[in-house]
């Protein structure tokens, strides 16, 4: 198959990353997307750091399959945690959010920045040293918040409980007067009216999405395989029953028109 | 091996059927008992039938590798969804939470009786089916509660957040002026504090542990393979790192003198 007509991969521990795969899909239409999500096994954000590393091997090993041109690993977590090792198993060139994220959180030149997502994510340090790299003058203020990713997958986005337990998790970067602030994981965005309620309007929200899907697209056209006919599709796979997922694809990814199935992960 | 020297097989999702390991260890100090957490894929309560089942398996063919005496599902989820496949698959007497759980809280004829557990529990209809069968006259109030196992594992257990969103699950239940409370799922007793306040102090409260526990000592003294000598040993087996765990042991089972490891889970 020609290069160009071969699909993106992309996959998350569950169906945060597909708020990665909107933004793909509103300046690439003409892309085929296949999404895996490890909704069996999701949250990844709490495990230990082995853990996350078998659990991306093997979702690497089942993406490899659809022979992908480019995989992009829309999970702050795997990104943060088990990046070399999902390059090594990896037979193409593959994308992560965390470098797309900071760097467009940067372009603003913010003087304190804060950034939040799983703890498995901050325990890195994957964010702190590579804004350091990037930013030597700007401080930075992180803080896990491991209930965020529940809350979303259980539908508690909004609303007082919510509310105060972002409350609870966002009080050190307020105090901290944070310019702006990155939401360190790609679930957040699925809450980010409530976030923004808490830690105030005048802060700068930078998501995963689109800086992710922006670079995917420059890298994409670099190595001149962009799909440039026809329309683009979308299959969404998961590792549990799909059937609640069937019913929020409209407010995930803005359109109902994508096949949904049940997978087995690829022994390693 | 003599049968009465062989361990008791505990196994759960995650680290809150420590809670029935602890009033086993209670009232039959003399067992060994091995202790199987599926830590990497904790919560079960959320996912579908199918994965539950498949995962309850897994378990159940690592339990069997270390030749128990008699397996105890020390988990609400998978003895709601699970039990007839663990059933066929050990090679010894199981014995689940529920039935002992319901008659417990029968026991004080309860004309209202309320029952909280994860969202596969609640759906399974496990509880309602029993109770309409061993008490028809006895009103049932369900809730699931989804958030609450991933609030105690990350140690939100009591506090402001945790009041907020007891509240929201329990306010059906405190409407139905419910006169017992089952607490569905082997993680609750561990936030019991927070539940009762917000509950109410009038409603009597039952949880598996003990229950369980005592019938486990009647099936084992009823076969005539109680463990009679020696001091009985706790191992504790964990499917992601387990090196946090060890510091909560003291509050989970009220003693620090368990082994604890990581485990690889058997295929099947």
């Amino acid at each position: 198959m020609n290069e160009s007509q071969k699909p993106i991969g992309v996959f998350d521990s569950g169906i945060g990353g597909l708020t990665v795969v909107k933004a793909i899909r509103n300046i690439l239409p003409l892309e085929n997307i296949i999404y895996l999500g490890d909704t069996a096994r999701v949250p990844y954000g709490t495990r230990g750091r082995a853990t996350i590393i078998q659990f991306a091997r093997e979702l690497t090993a089942t993406i490899n399959q659809f022979n992908p041109k480019i995989i992009v690993v829309a999970c702050n977590t795997m990104s943060a945690v088990a990046l070399q090792a999902i390059v090594a198993a990896a037979d193409v060139p593959v994308i992560n959010v965390i470098l797309p994220t900071i760097q467009a959180a940067l372009m603003g030149k913010p003087k304190s920045l804060g950034v939040i997502g799983t703890s498995a994510t901050m325990r890195s340090g994957a964010y702190q040293q590579m804004i350091a790299k990037l930013s030597p003058s700007t401080r930075v203020h992180v803080q896990a918040c491991p209930l965020f990713v529940p809350m979303i997958e259980e539908g508690m986005r909004n609303g007082p409980a919510a509310h105060l337990i972002a409350q609870t998790y966002l009080r050190s970067l307020k105090k901290e007067r944070i310019q702006s602030l990155i939401l360190g994981c790609t679930h957040y965005p699925l809450m980010r009216s409530t976030i923004s309620k808490v830690i105030g309007r005048d802060v700068l929200i930078h998501d995963s999405a689109q800086a992710t899907a922006d670079t995917l697209k420059e890298v994409l056209s670099s190595k001149e395989i962009l799909k440039k006919n026809g329309r683009g599709n979308c299959k969404i796979f998961l590792t549990d029953d799909p059937s609640w997922v069937k019913g929020l694809l409209p407010s995930l990814i803005g359109s109902n028109k994508c096949v949904v199935k049940k997978i087995t992960l690829s022994a390693i």
